[in-house]
């Protein structure tokens, strides 16, 4: 191995382990050989979010199929904090780049919800998916988040889990000095990113009302929904994440 | 006025005060009469960088031409704090998402760099001021920032002006716990971040041996040029600028 670097890094859905043979799906098959142009002996990096990452050797190579070996680990299995990101659906172009973002940032579950004022109503969740894994592939992460259906914040706030905290991104707040002091020791936690058109007054309410809710401002300016997601993730990675 | 709201927000290029008449660029006049419908005394909220925000009624309409007359001022003049944005431009969709972000966030300035791995030598200044103008109507800022040609980042960086604090985002920190503890009192900054290729050697050394210059790291993982972006701004903002 010496002087050779995988080229490419991926997700499987396989065991990972010393010598653990792994076969690629069709998919992957035609990504390492089609695309990359991958050959016999040729390392790739490998994770699958539960065993860290690995690197493994082609040892079969096919139009549609193929198999590597794992050879040795390369990194330790890493989670993000437990952090979900729930936000109303945007433009599919800005979706999209909140589940890319998002993932980068590190979060554990990505939670779409339809809000009075949600601007769209379609969310494709294996297409989302997809999208996370490309973007933990992309980002060195050995974890990618799991995205849920779209699901009404009123379901969603009903069935809220006790004691994880949830940081509501209020844009009403903008131009106020209104901040998140109250350190917290917290390990669950939750970002909420509005709708562009804001949350309705009893959406408002109901967030008031909640017993772990923190309300925050992110300045004076008025944020698009993405910009809002990425901010938003950063304070709360620099304050209470893995950015520590 | 009673009931009746500006529909629009746009930014000119002309004086704004009271009982002021406001001439319409051809562009302007296309957009607000043929894309946006408006009509005589319709409202619209003006902004030119200096003046605050006005609110100012359709007077006269006409293809490419019309003019509009302020009422009265709706917000002051504000600015972002004395922050700029330094980064390698990446691909174009990226460059944009940049320019857009950096103006909702709050900069004054953004000073497009070439580096030894830039990953793009092309950057269109009147193409991105548009953009960053556009950004600024939709976010409510009163100013936007300036974007500036692209320049080599070594040229940038001789001609550094003495006491602008530069924040280093370095890349090769992912997965250091190296933060930025230096509080400080320092009112002009500037944030840059690198090529997605990172910085060579020399670069590095470069500002590593600068006198102003602060490092910090972005957490775990690989951030994308534009995510990086975004989440220095919040980390900046939020300690040092406008957000407290």
């Amino acid at each position: 191995m010496a002087g050779k670097r995988a080229k490419v890094r991926l997700f499987v859905d396989a065991e990972l382990g010393p010598g653990q043979a792994v076969p690629l799906s069709r998919d992957a098959a035609h990504y390492l050989f089609g695309v990359m142009r991958l050959e016999a002996d040729d390392l790739v990096a490998l994770f699958n979010g539960r065993d860290g990452e690995w690197t493994a050797r082609v040892v079969s190579v096919g139009k549609r199929k193929g198999i590597l070996v794992c050879v040795q680990q390369s990194a330790p299995q890493t989670l993000p904090p437990d952090l979900w990101l729930v936000f109303a659906p945007v433009k599919k172009a800005r979706t999209d780049f909140i589940v890319e973002k998002a993932t980068e940032m590190g979060v554990r579950r990505i939670l779409p919800v339809q809000t009075r004022f949600t601007n769209s109503d379609r969310f494709r969740v294996e297409r989302q998916q997809a999208h996370a894994i490309e973007a933990a592939e992309q980002c060195g992460a050995t974890h990618a988040p799991t995205i849920e259906p779209l699901q009404p914040l009123d379901r969603l706030l009903g069935d809220w889990p006790a004691g994880r905290r949830l940081l509501f991104c209020d844009e009403a707040l903008a131009g106020t000095s209104a901040t998140p002091k109250d350190a917290s020791d917290a390990q669950q936690w939750a970002i909420l990113i509005g709708p562009e058109g804001g949350f309705s007054p009893d959406e408002r309410q109901s967030l008031r009302q909640m017993p772990d809710v923190m309300t925050t401002s992110l300045g004076p300016r008025i944020l698009r929904a993405d910009t809002a997601a990425v901010a938003a993730l950063a304070l709360w990675q620099s304050r209470w994440g893995d950015w520590r």
